[in-house]
């Protein structure tokens, strides 16, 4: 365990759970029992939790590969909950076990697979605005004479050209369809802060006057099928995020718990956040496994 | 003139001007003389209303050229308010010129020149994410150290790096401050419907959590600033434009009436827009020149 100090809410030190201490330091430690009472589930986001993507794929944040070992050897049931748009679910699985993380393609829900369900069920054909890293993942899709738009995290195919098809394919529609994986604001890479997908989803929404459909984080449909394929109710289970707004809201809108890492696109003032109020802030995932192990399912 | 029948507000069919006909139609003539009196200065947008821009410069709309010659040999003050952000005023005037319009950089309120004053008023040092053809507007103005970020109808300059490039500068900045060349959704080039810079600076609002300063239609600053440059009052200038929001709403709310031109961008169903009712609907430059003339200034 981190020998650092715990962090709890609104930046008040707690000491690490065990070293005893004073009643103000006993009675924080016992919030965070209280916090986490009851807990059987954990819900894990991935980029900004378990590593930072950028150049050569990315690196893992300090001391997530072990936790999430801890996690997965501990009662606690554990799904990967991602946003990642940009690479296929193969992909991402095989980056992150190259990393050291012992994760598997069926423990994760991420929104490309997701999205194809929708597209199926409701017969749409997509004109896709996406990384050419997902693009397998929509192979099964028709695709012709499209009657919507899916916007996935395309990173630099963000071109202005492609950009304006996607917008003049939603303009001659006579009920426009815009699907976004996601949207969140930006997430970090190695090299810094970069724009995601919601963004660009914005820019669509205005030039277009129509409202997009998200799957994906915050997506309540979204949540659900992942507490569904881990078979645990929203009130027993707790998210692990980065994103105050997409990880952290979501998942409290859901009935979940969550907590936000101050790793990954973490920023200060996300702790003041005027709308949302995570029901802890720690350092990074080690820190909340130590706090999980120590306190949950009781 | 021209002989197809011409259109009143929300699709009524009125005959031309001088034809006679029953006492419903003599009724909606009437109606014109009603809302066009007392005009004594014209506003004209220039893209989607003089021409039309695209590969080689772009083509003027039928009739426009003669039109705004008509105008300018009329008693009524005459103006040209654009949100181009593309060109530099010089080059765009030159470029209608060449199409055979008269007009001078005198006569043209533009954004770029508006935001330099801005600047020079404010202390303010832009990172500029522009297209090339307008950047030499912005030589005197210091750029090193930005501590603002100004963004305009940058085309194909609008690449995921440069987005990330004035995203990144953005959320640096303590106070970060967002100037917009307008807000515009698109604009109608002769190969279609483009992306106009509105939909990016909802893309960095949305990014940074910030509201931008829109300099340019339909900022009530811009538009008061080529009333007074044209020396009328509101309530006796009239805006002729194809953006239903930029050009009509905007002008309406700064007390000036407003027609719509069903070229350019217009779409049909602008004329039951939910919010914006233009003050009448023609089918372009030449038939509002026509009315202009038949029932201004008396």
């Amino acid at each position: 365990m981190s020998q650092a100090p715990l962090r709890g809410g609104r930046g008040r030190a707690l000491r690490p759970v065990g070293t005893g201490g004073t009643r103000r330091i006993r009675g924080a430690m016992a919030a965070w029992g209280d916090r986490l009472a009851g807990v059987r589930g954990v819900l894990l986001d991935i980029s900004g939790v378990l590593y930072d993507s950028g150049e050569g794929g990315g690196v893992p944040i300090a001391g997530s590969v072990e936790a999430v070992a801890r996690l997965k050897r501990s009662r606690l049931k554990v799904r990967f909950c991602t946003n990642e748009s940009q690479k296929s679910r193969g992909e991402l699985v095989a980056l992150l076990q190259r990393l050291g993380f012992d994760i598997s393609q069926e423990e994760v829900t991420a929104p490309a697979p997701a999205t194809c369900q929708v597209l199926k069920e409701r017969g749409l054909r997509p004109h896709l605005l996406v990384h050419d890293g997902v693009r397998s993942e929509f192979d099964q899709i028709d695709q012709s004479n499209p009657n919507c738009v899916v916007l996935a995290d395309a990173g630099e195919s963000f071109s202005y050209q492609n950009m304006n098809k996607a917008f003049q394919t939603l303009m001659e529609l006579e009920n426009p369809v815009l699907i976004s994986l996601g949207k969140g604001r930006y997430y970090k890479e190695t090299s810094g802060l970069m724009l995601d997908v919601g963004a660009y989803m914005k820019a669509l929404e205005y030039a277009c006057g129509i409202e997009a459909e998200v799957v994906g984080k915050p997506s309540p449909k979204f949540f659900k099928s992942a507490l569904q394929a881990m078979g645990v109710e929203a009130h027993q289970a707790i998210m692990i995020g980065d994103d105050i707004m997409g990880d952290v809201g979501g998942a409290q809108r859901c009935g979940m718990r969550a907590l936000q890492v101050r790793t990954g696109k973490f920023r200060p003032s996300d702790e003041y956040h005027p709308e949302v109020k995570a029901d802890g802030y720690v350092d990074n995932l080690a820190e909340a496994v130590d706090l999980l192990l120590q306190h949950a399912d009781k």
